[in-house]
């Protein structure tokens, strides 16, 4: 076999026609999960997959898994390249779609590759498309935290989006909620994904490897007050939940302002107030707070902090509070041998020393991580703007990582690592 | 005629059957303007104003106009009575709908009075539904504003809702956009509503004028940011929307927490974010700011510290701001003569000195000020609750109410005061 890889064929306009699909006509899309477009997208990656010969399995979560035969047996371990096709509302046409799309197509040149040199692989690949990694309208990697055992279909499907549809109603309105049985974990899980920071393009360096990823603590706080009319409810009688909210909201960004740089973000990026009519006191206000860090200590630090922020903020205010979901993500580390073989094939195929980055945005290959070995490959991101219509990555760029990933598939499916332990 | 009135016998039972229109299960409606329910409300207003014998008109903005030929003549003056039936998401069933049915029946009472008597007064009665009073869909007083000339129907169906949907639509959706002239400007308009505060009840009156009305200056503001990734976005870049309009929603509760008690009543209540999603720092967050003030030199005072709160919270979080709607409603005061007589009539037929009070809440009674003198009457709200399930007044005291009212209108078109200068 040559060590370098074509760009995979039909790469290019498969990434066109798919980004027109829930278009927002500014080059972003709007594809949340379970919507009309997201429906529209699955179903032409279907399409494309039964055309191209993978067998296409959908589970009870919706997640789409394309099996390629390699020949490698009905027993052979698989290698798993892929990402997710639903995007935040009016998000970019990139993050998520591209590691699809372009795995698809790694996937075909692998094959090819293999019959033409008349090779026969130790496993066969398999391409997924995880539903709901956006986390916009339902909760974060509701595709991948079921494949990997860690939530059940049942209580993933049992939530509501903002307008209290059902999350079954909505994947069920798609046609979605498969029946077939998810493909056993594969051996190596790889992500391609555009970098949603700027660090390979403030460097001028083309091709990245994602080293590590920070730490995510998620917590929807709810605060409860009483409706009462604005204007004669005097103000030491009212029980207003959105200006306890609006309290936490400034205290969670003093976190970060009061962090050394880099140290921590946060964010409060989603807030739901009711009755949210301008002349009654809201009764409810329900915000959706994140703290990210690399740092274990910082994290533990600022979660310990933010308790006392929401609860003066209730008392200020006058209302009670809840934490609705406590979701903490740990900062950790993806494979190093995988980032290995991915630097040498870089060097060896495009006289590229990859950059080695850190991941801040949560990616379903974190998730993965609980069930194999996962390698996380990405490309520059055009002043790191991601979940925006103006998100860019150069289309040479996006053909240099589908290829990189093909050559890294192939690698795989010669020589697949040991299952994890 | 005799000084007492009966009860208006139809009243306790309309008001069961119409506070089921739109029902919450818990004592309240959810009735807001061009909704389904308050299309089902309308429709059983012009059903019982038909059947009662009023010739029903409904103008180009939905405003309802039952007119009760009562033997003056078709040029005699009007004396009008009403309220309006849309109400607060999840609101009160007092609020508004009462001045409605009461006025309806009052009017009733009226006819039969003077018809027993063989009595032809000077003046007809009309009974009214204002469009939209309660701005919790779209703009406040939609319908008294374009009856009083001060704005048009057009520019006010071309606003939208938080869903984006047109007035225009919603009303005509609702069957509710007529052709019908309104009735010129009537000689005195009585608006009879629930207190929404709790100085009756306090004192233990059971019947209130309102004297004066608060001003209300209410603000509108934008603010303009862009959306990027909660994750790896450094702090430094976020542009973030929602992080200004919390510091705006807590300098605007703080200009109240300075001022003496009672002089100044603020609040932001609703909150429009976008993209609104949990990882996507918004680009949007439209405030409604309310100041509320009885003192002209109390609101000129916080109107003039708004603009640095708004200011400083735009530069703070490094976004934009406009002021999309400005709206300035000065402190006011009713008719004296018409509360006078209120007085005397309540003295006469009931025994009772009514409490004279002043109204923060707005009222359609406050925009036809502009074009009739004007009274406004008031029974105790328990707890001074308003705009809530539990906002309840006593039976006894809403068919009290009732009775003054039908006294009053009587004796207004036995003696209709001279046209408004």
């Amino acid at each position: 076999m040559t060590a370098t890889h074509d760009i995979p064929a039909g790469f290019e306009k498969r990434f066109e026609t798919f980004s027109e699909i829930g278009s927002t006509g500014d080059g972003g899309v709007h594809r949340m999960e379970s919507s009309a477009a997201n429906g529209e997208a699955r179903r032409q990656l279907v399409a494309w997959l039964r055309e191209e010969g993978f067998e296409v399995r959908i589970d009870g979560i919706g997640n789409i898994f394309g099996i390629l035969d390699l020949g490698a047996g009905a027993d052979a371990p698989l290698i798993m390249a892929g990402s997710h096709i639903d995007s935040q509302p009016m998000g970019g046409r990139f993050d998520g779609a591209y590691g699809v799309i372009a795995g698809l197509d790694a996937a075909l040149a692998v094959r090819d590759r293999l019959k033409a040199a008349g090779t026969t692989p130790v496993a066969n690949l398999a391409v997924v498309a995880f539903s709901g990694e956006e986390g916009a309208r339902f909760f974060t990697f509701m595709g991948s935290k079921v494949y990997t055992g860690q939530l059940t279909a049942e209580e993933t499907l049992a939530q509501r989006d903002a307008d209290g549809v059902l999350a079954r109603d909505a994947m069920e309105a798609i046609g979605f909620i498969g029946t077939d049985a998810a493909p056993p974990f594969p051996r190596a899980y790889v992500e391609l994904h555009v970098e949603c920071g700027s660090y390979l393009e403030d460097k001028g360096v083309a091709l990245g490897v994602f080293d590590r990823w920070w730490g995510a603590h998620k917590l929807d706080v709810h605060f409860i007050g009483e409706t009462s009319h604005t204007g004669p409810t005097p103000m030491a009688k009212r029980r207003d939940a959105l200006y306890a909210a609006a309290q936490m909201i400034t205290g969670v960004r003093g976190l970060a302002d009061a962090a050394p740089v880099g140290d921590l973000h946060t964010s409060v990026a989603k807030l739901l107030v009711a009755p949210n009519s301008r002349n009654v006191v809201p009764d409810s206000a329900l915000g959706f707070v994140e703290i990210r860090s690399m740092k274990p200590e910082v994290m533990e630090e600022n979660v310990a902090k933010l308790m006392p922020i929401i609860e003066t903020a209730a008392a200020v205010a006058g209302v009670g509070h809840e934490i609705v979901r406590d979701d903490l993500r740990r900062p950790g580390r993806f494979d190093e041998e995988l980032g290995q073989l991915a630097d040498a094939i870089a060097v060896a195929n495009f006289g590229i020393e990859p950059m080695h980055i850190d991941t801040l945005p949560g990616h379903d290959a974190i998730m993965m991580m609980q069930v194999t070995r996962c390698l996380m490959l990405t490309v520059p991101s055009r002043g790191g703007l991601c979940h925006h219509p103006d998100e860019y990555s150069d289309m040479g760029d996006l053909k240099r990582g589908a290829a990189w990933l093909a050559a890294i598939l192939e690698r795989l499916v010669l020589e697949p690592p040991a299952p994890k332990d």
